[in-house]
């Protein structure tokens, strides 16, 4: 399997996974959380599949194709060790969804990351929220749920908050 | 239809063509030229589909993931209106496989390059060899041919030299 292979599935999965997610949180009220917007592809997935919700990006620097960039007073700008927590302070465990694409080169660092990240995450999804990842996530009370049929398994998680 | 899955059609279209054209040209001799190497994911599928095929990459400067990296010899290093003719001078009109990704953000851009780029590459294909593109190109003698099923028409073009 190439390089090539390997990122299609992920991206197809990231997809399936998202659109999954956002079918099955769609009668939960709460915002969406985009974690890293990168070029900003999975952002403007997000915004065609959940078009009423407030979707916030937390991002250190905003380096988005212009079709695809979050107004600004949905960008939540710094190191995500600040911002999450800040976005607890601000809404509380109210996440609908939350999103991450890790996605390095490098497995063990994502890895490492995940494993950071993961307890400053869980406690902003809302009962019945879901956390779609990249990599596998490291939390303590949120389970893992079944894939759709259409995403490759390993390729992408989904979590729920109980 | 979201960027994402723009992407998605266009990485899964560049894939089934670069298969589809590997085993149409199985029987042929002479090199596979890539044309931007990037990542390298791509490059690291056509190493994967065509082992024993000498794969030479024209790119301006290597940043290609560690594992995607082709050989020193194999990279014709520099501006490809000179690296291209210089090619044609070294190997003749032999190449079986041409495969370019030009794909920038600027339709109006790439476009432009690909009308440019055109009769730079065109020389440079044996009887019968093939070029996979992800725009349209503005050959004089090449003819279009018929996408294998699983590419999305209009996110990748194959041309066949006479």
């Amino acid at each position: 399997m190439s390089r090539l292979d390997l990122f299609i599935n992920r991206m197809v999965s990231q997809r399936a996974c998202l659109n999954h997610a956002a079918a099955l949180t769609a009668d939960m009220p709460g915002p969406v959380y985009e974690l890293g917007l990168g070029n900003g592809r999975t952002y403007h997935h997000m915004v065609e599949i959940m078009p009423d919700r407030d979707i916030y990006v937390f991002e250190r620097a905003i380096a988005s194709h212009p079709d695809s960039t979050p107004p600004d007073d949905m960008v939540l700008l710094g190191d995500v060790y600040e911002t999450l927590p800040a976005a607890l302070k601000r809404f509380g465990p109210t996440a609908r969804l939350i999103h991450a694409d890790l996605g390095g080169h490098n497995l063990a660092k994502n890895d490492a990351f995940a494993r950071q990240l993961s307890p400053v995450i869980e406690p902003l999804l809302a009962s019945g929220g879901l956390m779609v990842a990249s990599d596998r996530m490291y939390f303590e009370t949120l389970s893992e749920i079944d894939l759709p049929p259409d995403a490759v398994p390993g390729r992408c998680f989904i979590y729920r908050a109980p």
